[in-house]
């Protein structure tokens, strides 16, 4: 593969095409460090469109596999380079390109990372949503390809209900605007929303226009401690079908609480089963009457406590410690499968039941939930105290009966993290042979040759 | 084609089969009276999805066109079956299957018609926030066909913000149902938000589910009467960079307000050049709010006159008023051809100036604005005093000159009311042809055959 990396040293300076093999590692799979990697055969670091449109030229022409890719932060191996190949790693086009006050919408390359753009948006007084754990790594463009979400979704919806245009280099090199900066648009087949959630097998996309909210002027949180989970998911249904919708509302067991009680002063008590993490926001009397209706539910449904946290420097610890679930969990665990099978809201108390049910069967690993509780993408979980082949073998079977409990519900296999190829066989069970074969018929339409992001999705690849 | 009748009368009901010639030209185009229709071979009012996919089975096999049509009232020649064939009217699918307060959702059968959503929501406490100003007889189908909005736009997006998931017949008849009722989905190509646009030209929409908002507790309506057009412009933009969305801003032509004065009590000064009619919505301390900051910009504009209607019953007479302003002003003028062209918000001052600019070089036909300001969206029109050849030249004429102002200002051809077949050549303007040939692969994706609407979208039909 010598020839490949001089070819792309022709299309972008040669320090920004990569070929070592501890390079080649490093790029070989996403945050999902327990499952098959692969290597590609060089990594490619565009700067500008033009030059992703030259490396997807040159791929076609000779057919080589493109994977692209942001921060590697997926959690389904959405940008592992199953075929080798070519990786786009996308980070060096990081500009944010505009931000409009008075169109309340931004323009971004697609390498921005979330977490700067947050914090940009912010100084303008401006508000973008999604939220995902991964905020401070993830990128813009991953979080379109993956329709991204986060706690906030119960509120204000996922990435692609924000995503207004884009710019995308086709399988060819041609490069496409769909959408643009109008509110809206009935201007033929929705290809913005085609490509949001497309995880890089239709195209590149190299910048997003998005919608912006004003930035709601206050916020307060609270912590519930529940005496049980059912209860935890009896509540959260109840909070909902009131009519008021909390910013977030995440769902904490307790083992999370214990481990994050190292992190936060004063520890919260430890008696519950799990723990809601809610926060409010908008104007002051707006947050004082969400709070009334939002913690007397609560109290009517007997919980053990709630603390409001008035202040709002305290408040980001505890959400801090939130976004670092994953890793504290894992400093008591071996190793965790994420799922985030998502039900309908009202399905919440029935998912919890039967979920609870399940683990009181489990002997090698440990079935939790723990997430988005809000939009009823509870993320269940799969901790392993030792990994072993029984153990793996349990969580397979186990992964598999939570899928089904979820379909069963009227619920899907993903509700924010995408399909990648880990969860292939569960899109089939979604899905059904009939969309899958018209998601295959989309894919050729757009990549004839099958060179983009090649075995994802489905279960046969292309 | 008594054959053909005769067909089609052993999958449905006789008498839910039309073929007489005055039926047949009932069905021979949409709201647009004034563009070429074309007459099917037969109607059929189909009664549930098995008898919509006996149809398009049957129609697959002997490749027969077949338009879907909700109740007509489209802008742009949508529902035209142009080279004859089957219609299918889905206004006999008319039953609302569920309203969950729950999970904040419902599920209904693609001919329900929307204001009858409407207050069925409402009775819930619920809201469902686009308002097409057909919204008492189009349907939801037909909503989601062309991603219906209406002044709620402003605030509340547009029909494919809340569309959770469909039913729909493929052109072979197999029956899919992509989406659901869960909160959100990374699960594949997002087909709902495919399908919610693509006018007919994929399958035929049979069920939706749509999410719910919680009802506003309050409204308010102000009437702003502007010294200029262009004043009314700029207030738009300043109110909407100030952060605050009123739930509607529809912007009236000063020959829209002397028509309407005939239907209101009191009437309005005529003295205004254009007039801002603005629903503010929450609670009394949020409108209050709301009020201060929306009625001080108009103040520091310089209006000519603000009048704040207090009453609920008497703010509807003006809202009422709006719907039928379409219908007010054919009382004045022989003809009105609609455009739909919408521009990004903070282009909205440009874009009424140049419209005012082009106004005063016309001598056979008025150019005026009107319609859904708050979101850019406003519904350049042509209106004919009288109608000859000169005068439809002049308008041709102009219709593009508008097309292209609002493209140079990245706007959109279409911002609501679909491309049917009049916009066809300003889509090609809108998306060039790389897109467009991504359409049709798209198209023939879904459609191998071609059955589906033919000779919508783009200009050469399939």
């Amino acid at each position: 593969m010598k020839g490949l990396a001089k070819d792309l040293g022709h299309i972008v300076a040669k320090e920004r095409v990569k070929t070592d093999p501890e390079d080649l590692f490093a790029y070989s799979g996403d945050a999902t460090y327990y499952i098959k990697r692969g290597n590609p055969d060089a990594v490619v670091l565009p700067e500008n469109t033009n030059e992703v449109s030259e490396v997807m030229r040159y791929a076609f022409h000779n057919a080589i596999p493109v994977t692209p890719r942001g921060a590697g932060s997926g959690l389904s191996g959405g940008c592992t380079p199953l075929r080798g190949g070519i990786v786009l790693d996308m980070k060096r086009m990081g500009k944010i390109l505009e931000i409009s006050r008075r169109n309340m919408s931004a323009r971004v390359e697609a390498g921005v990372v979330l977490g700067d753009f947050h914090r940009a948006v912010k100084k303008e007084g401006l508000f973008y949503p999604p939220n995902p754990q991964s905020m401070n790594v993830c990128t813009l463009g991953g979080n379109v390809a993956t329709r991204a979400c986060g706690p906030h979704g119960v509120k204000y919806g996922a990435t692609g209900d924000y995503v207004m245009g884009l710019e995308v280099v086709l399988p060819d090199g041609s490069i496409i605007a769909p959408g643009g900066l109008a509110a809206r648009s009935s201007a033929g087949y929705d290809l913005t929303h085609l490509f949001a959630g497309s995880e890089g097998t239709l195209g590149v996309i190299t910048k997003a226009n998005f919608r912006l909210l004003a930035l709601p002027p206050a916020h307060r949180t609270a912590v519930v401690a529940c005496e049980t989970i059912e209860q935890a998911g009896d509540t959260v249904a109840e909070i909902l079908a009131g009519g008021t919708l909390p910013a977030m509302v995440e769902f904490i067991p307790q083992m999370a609480i214990i481990a994050m009680n190292n992190y936060i002063n004063p520890p919260l008590i430890t008696e519950g089963q799990a723990y809601l993490l809610i926060d409010l926001d908008g104007t002051l009397d707006e947050i004082q009457a969400q709070a009334d209706h939002v913690l007397g539910i609560c109290r009517r449904m007997g919980v053990l406590d709630i603390r409001v946290i008035e202040d709002e420097k305290e408040a980001e610890t505890y959400w801090t410690a939130r976004s670092n679930l994953g890793a504290m969990l894992l400093t008591v665990m071996k190793k965790a499968i994420n799922e985030d099978v998502a039900v309908p809201r009202d399905k919440i108390p029935e998912f919890v039941r039967e979920i609870q049910k399940m683990a009181a069967t489990l002997s090698k690993v440990v079935l939790g939930i723990g997430g988005h509780a809000g939009d009823g993408n509870m993320h269940p979980s799969i901790f392993f105290p030792e990994v072993n082949k029984e153990a793996e073998s349990e969580a397979q079977e186990t992964i598999k009966k939570v899928v089904r409990l979820g379909l069963s519900l009227g619920g899907t296999v993903s509700g924010e993290h995408g399909i990648g190829f880990h969860k292939a066989e569960f899109l089939h069970w979604e899905l059904g042979e009939i969309q899958i074969r018209l998601l295959k018929r989309i894919k050729k339409a757009f990549d004839p040759k099958g060179i983009m992001n090649p075995g994802k999705l489905w279960k046969d690849g292309r």
